[in-house]
């Protein structure tokens, strides 16, 4: 970690690398040099291609301290980053993160920020090997960059996707949405916080690390790819990567019981909105007919993480189609940008 | 690249991923996947080691974009990425770039600084491997993560200094801190930013790629660490790290003459302001005495870059100390948080 800038009431910057450094687990031998130095140097896994990826969150923008601790954030950073990794199939490995600190910044709120980001760093066997402490003039960001192995055959893209492929979802969705929502209204007492609620997965989304390895590695999925931005965005690149159409069922959508409960006392279609919410942080997938077995195979290892077939990839002059039972449905806003 | 969050002027998210895709040269054979995936794909090189670096700029903390133009910016958010791997001795190879951008920026602002990063990267053999689009609430942030290879006999670290070793560095030092001052007073005709002024140092920093790889190469040097944040925190830390103390003889410090000129109409002491100006982007290093010939060859090949030697690392209980032709000067304003 390299600290240009100092905040306003943090420990200066050697004493601030030093308390970090601290912090951290034992460093794996593939971190051959951890923090502290002028960059990371780290033992690319052999014969495997190496998945690199960066997201940022940004305050007033991806999350309000109102509604979610620095704990919560600290989490996300890494998690969407690591979504990112499990859409191309690949097992995370190591992590930068790069703090761009308001000037009141606490060291307190800096160590929440850290307990949020290394307890999932650690579920995850994620090291962090260096980042670096910047001050900011405004808005708190976090910067993650993730760096995950995945063999080269079993590298999952958006692109392989085929015309009669079914189409799958992870888990469930709506929820992140919902719990913003939720949190919005004024809804969000920690009481009400437990593991499976709409509020819990917009603070705390989990990567799907383990299906998108599962699904490379047997080969199950012919393209993947995650819903950052909703299920309707990741349908429709989906398509376009892989040159087809798309055909959503949305009586087959999963839509989070929680959620569904929400968007129905506000007066909003529970389809729709499932549809644009982004956040959820699930993966989408597209599986050639052949393959059902090792889908069935994949199911069963993936300890609880329902996979549910919600439609198909088409001609691509079909374009993206809605249908409820079989029958064709308007384009809803989710699509509309299409 | 990925864009959660569409910055206001910009065309949609995927318009402007086809733009910026459409502007990178031929992907290398060691890019897999590049930008329009969940992440990119790299194959690693085979032998070496990985070095991982993560820098961001920040508006209002690292550039004022009355002083640097967005070209300059995005040259510099690589280029000080760029100087860490090279004080590892690593050659660069990939980056990532994340941009966080306010509401109002137009395609031609972020066609600039694309304009800025890409000829660096050009330069550098640096490809884009990916990054994302993100909208800002105020500054301007660009994150950048690169990434490079050193063989493991050949890494410099910080830490292998020992008592005797001289201390020198590349270059000259001072530049960026009186560009900076140049331009705050006013003094910024683009007339006058010839390629070695003062004010196209603080603009332009060219990261010390070459002579890195060189000392790191044919193992001249023991230690390593570039000069982000002055020559005065770079002894501390190079030394702090390598268990040593560090005499400096401010007589043979490589002041640029431009800065010198300029440090003294504000009648400042030229020695104190370079030793404490930063973004000086040198490289400080130190050799044993037995690796002088080695010092020489990397000297020859080192394409006008010169290695100057300012001192040497000392026994731990002498802490650091300044000299001026032999004798000791009392400690300076730029050591003064030690």
């Amino acid at each position: 970690l390299t600290s240009p800038g100092n905040p306003g009431r943090l420990p200066d910057e050697r004493t601030l690398i030093r308390h970090l450094r601290a912090r951290l687990p034992a460093q794996p031998a593939s971190l051959h040099i951890g923090p502290g130095d002028d960059a990371a140097v780290i033992v690319p896994e052999r014969g495997a291609f190496q998945v690199l990826t960066t997201d940022v969150l940004v305050e007033g923008i991806h999350f309000d301290r109102r509604w979610s601790s620095l704990a919560d954030i600290g989490h996300k950073a890494l998690a969407v980053n690591l979504s990112d990794l499990a859409a191309m199939g690949a097992a995370p490995s190591h992590a930068l993160l790069s703090l761009v600190l308001p000037g009141d910044t606490s060291l307190e709120e800096l160590d929440a920020l850290l307990d949020g980001f290394l307890e999932l760093a650690s579920a995850q066997k994620v090291s962090l090997a260096g980042g670096n402490l910047s001050r900011s003039p405004g808005p708190l960001m976090v910067d993650v960059t993730a760096v995950g192995y995945v063999r080269p055959r079993r590298i999952l893209t958006r692109a392989g996707g085929r015309p009669g492929h079914g189409l799958y979802v992870t888990g469930t969705i709506g929820g992140a949405a919902a719990g913003l929502g939720l949190l919005r209204a004024g809804r969000g007492s920690p009481a009400a916080d437990g593991a499976d609620t709409p509020i819990h997965r917009h603070r705390r989304p989990e990567p799907r690390t383990r299906v998108g390895m599962l699904l490379g590695r047997n080969r199950a999925a012919s393209a993947c790819i995650d819903l950052s931005d909703g299920l309707a965005d990741a349908v429709q690149q989906l398509a376009e990567a892989s040159g087809t159409g798309a055909v959503v069922d949305v009586s087959a959508l999963p839509i989070d019981a929680g959620a569904r409960s929400w968007f129905e006392a506000q007066g909003l279609d529970p389809v729709q909105a499932a549809l644009a919410g982004g956040d959820d942080f699930e993966l989408l997938f597209a599986v050639p007919r052949k393959r059902g077995g090792r889908l069935r195979a994949v199911q069963r290892q993936a300890r609880g993480v329902t996979l549910t077939r919600i439609g198909e990839l088409t001609d691509p002059a079909e374009g993206i189609r809605l249908s409820r039972d079989g029958t064709e449905l308007p384009l809803t806003g989710g699509f509309s940008h299409f």
